[in-house]
């Protein structure tokens, strides 16, 4: 399988939006409605103009299989570095279990590599079971609390 | 005690720095050598930078209470919306107990909202002991795993 790892463009939201329509947790929260919601126009906007996020999407001829966003931020801690946060991770379903995912990390944990990051951090779900073995299997380790305060 | 929060200016750097070392964790991997060492001030310089970063202090007559730093973040999840990612929480260790770092969050949950996030999230180290109470308590829902990869 010929993957293709490049940043989301404008053609490409409303096929992200369905892939996290398609969720048992996106579901609840996402706008499937047509025409696209513009809120999610607005968002990817603000993604594009920010050089510290990158919203990627992985694609075999022109298929896309799979979406995460990395940001990228420094801190005063860890004696003054970079940290790549990875979030909003989604596959296609009937792209599951064949090793995507794991190529897909492995080409954003070197995309942190490149911007100087001595950190990947991500939150999952505790309700994503599968997701949390993935991780780990990955050398992740759940050393920390992942908290959420809706406002 | 009157509390005055503001952004992290460069006269302050060795004052944070030297409460990130004054702390079981940060003890083992900030620098408290001196004259600083410039990877503070590099990075403190990224943080100023960037207008989805803020480097956020609590004060009282000058003297420096407490850090944490706010990053917020465009997604196309949640039908298109802004989070806030709270990172680096100190507060100095002879001014806890005192309901300081409620009314930090506070002030900080405050900023979140005026920058249109709908949603508030960080991680704390299982070894917090305290930290993961006081988040509970701030109404914050341990709902995910904190992962973490060192490069």
């Amino acid at each position: 399988m010929a993957l293709k790892f490049r940043e989301a463009e404008y053609k490409d939201v409303e096929a992200l939006v369905n892939m996290l329509f398609d969720d048992p947790l996106g579901t609840l929260r996402e706008d499937s409605s047509k025409p696209l919601n513009s809120a999610y126009l607005t968002a990817f906007e603000a993604i594009l103009k920010d050089n510290n996020n990158e919203l990627i999407i992985v694609e075999n001829n022109d298929n896309i299989m799979g979406m995460l966003q990395l940001t990228f931020i420094p801190y005063l801690t860890h004696t003054g570095s970079w940290r790549c946060l990875i979030e909003g991770v989604r596959v296609q379903s009937d792209c599951r279990g064949k090793g995507l995912g794991t190529q897909f990390f492995e080409w954003a944990i070197e995309r942190a590599k490149q911007r100087g990051c001595n950190m990947v951090q991500l939150t999952s779900n505790k309700a994503r079971v599968d997701a949390l073995r993935f991780y780990q299997n990955l050398g992740f380790e759940a050393s920390h609390e992942g908290f959420k305060l809706m406002l």
